[in-house]
């Protein structure tokens, strides 16, 4: 069973590891986020991208959920001595992806080429695209300007309030190579558990996937970030309040409907099941907080049922 | 007074950390060699200014005179999992040096500045200026093909032969800002103890540097890097041998006759001063080989005690 899903980082990271271990990762495709990319001291940095390879390799820092296990951070204190900013962690192992990615890049190939080398080197055996070889930064209008969607989030803390989402550049970039055809094949697609406004916001915008993801509709499972009207990981929440989003299951499922299908929201929220399927929404209540390993594992299969169901039902109709 | 030297990487930095030592390091210019830099991992690598850098802020590797002291190689490690070339050996903190140089001229400033700021960020008194601020790749010609410098010495440990040494661009390189200006005002000027052909000739071949030090000849003192017919440190003797080259302090004298009055050759090679003082020069005999912080210290007393003395005699004349 092809498998396309959309992702974020740590909270996708979660539900894409049980999938890894519940189906052939072979079949699995991951667009992954990139709108959060960003060139600190020259070297191009793809947050997202590392997340899920990291965490696909079992390589990850277990505590944060980004990085890898066991860093160091030497070069880092020395880039402080030379006055360059300092408020984005980078590990010392985490560098030599970066070095490499942006000497990959500096070469002439892609962006899609670099993470594919990267995740092979990895041993991670699902393949995983970046949402496109173009720039798309996610910017965000604050009280106090435009800021990176980096600094907003690490260096302010999220702590300004978000007037606006801008995903620049958008508008001329295209989906990366095999995108829109895995998507197109795929028996099934998640949308993962990550920021709908920043994590599969800059995804959407990249011209031609939400079109893509509309012609799948009824293959379209979106797995809620929302539990119980908070997030689980991230300004999220805080976000769509500042955005006049409803914070609640029912205000991602508005984000969602033209294009899901489908909407997996925690058992906490059973209660807006009915709301969201007035929305022309199935709604499949299940425990979504994922903790353990087995329940990572679990979601995963939950994900596959309905992916599976959907599958038939289109295969009978 | 005002002094000058031209460095190589390690056998000059033991001189220079002496001078530092014994004299107003302020009063002190450095021109060092930039041939042997090189472009790896998309990174800007200096090799010799960081050597000289490292050396006179105390943080140097002490065990290979290179690096920084008590330095880790994780990023290598991942390098070389990405399939890259890893036979030159780049220190977690020694990378953040060259992130920095590289992120420091990609925005537009120069090699020289770059050099400027990274020696005043590790609070090194001396000036420190690249041979130029344009590339002027040391390339090595031996059996197998042209190589660079860095990869005939450390990928193939200058196990090959020497036909011909390429001071790549030389011709279009000009000196950095104020190598010049320094060189014409200073009271004195010390060739250190590096190696003619591959640390002092591509500093040599940057034109105007030779003509530069002709015209203070009876103000230039070079120490020999050839002590009792070997090299103190690389492969000197070697590479003088295959290029025809005498190999023994009148050897290194024949190369360094036109633009330095003054030789100083170690003890062992006593012998030789007749026929040095033949090619023209004045002859020093000292101990030249720094084992301890207190031969460093000793021998650049003697350099400056030789320069106080040509200085003298140019204020007499």
């Amino acid at each position: 069973m092809e498998i396309v899903a959309l992702a974020g980082g740590v909270g996708a990271s979660k539900l894409l590891l049980g999938l890894t271990r519940v189906m052939d990762a072979r079949a699995l495709t991951i667009v992954v986020n990139t709108g959060d990319d960003i060139v600190l001291h020259g070297l191009h940095i793809s947050p997202d991208l590392d997340i899920v390879t990291y965490t696909l390799a079992g390589a990850v820092n277990p505590k944060t959920g980004w990085g890898l296990r066991g860093d160091t951070f030497s070069a880092l204190k020395i880039l402080k001595r030379y006055a360059r900013e300092d408020w984005f962690n980078l590990g010392d192992r985490d560098l030599a992806t970066h070095i490499h990615r942006t000497a990959t890049l500096r070469s002439g190939e892609t962006l899609t080429e670099a993470t594919d080398a990267i995740r092979r080197a990895w041993g991670v055996e699902a393949r995983i695209l970046p949402m496109s070889d173009a720039p798309v930064p996610t910017l965000i209008e604050t009280e106090i300007g435009v800021l990176h969607f980096q600094e907003y989030l690490v260096k302010h803390r999220a702590a300004l309030n978000v007037k606006k989402i801008i995903f620049d550049r958008a508008d001329v970039a295209r989906p990366a190579p095999g995108a829109l055809e895995a998507m197109a094949s795929a028996e099934g697609i998640v949308v993962c558990p990550s920021n709908p406004l920043i994590s599969i916001g800059p995804i959407l915008a990249v011209p031609g996937m939400r079109e893509a993801l509309r012609a799948r509709r009824e293959r379209v499972v979106a797995v809620c970030p929302i539990v119980g009207g908070k997030s689980l990981k991230g300004p999220s929440d805080k976000m769509m309040k500042e955005l006049g989003h409803e914070v609640s299951a029912l205000g991602v499922a508005r984000m969602y409907r033209d294009f899901a299908g489908t909407m997996m929201v925690d058992s906490a929220d059973a209660a807006q099941k009915g709301a969201i399927e007035a929305l022309g929404m199935q709604v499949v209540v299940r425990p979504t907080v994922m903790g353990s390993e087995a329940d990572k594992e679990k979601l995963a299969r939950a994900v596959l049922g309905v992916l599976q169901k959907s599958a038939l039902a289109g295969a009978a109709g």
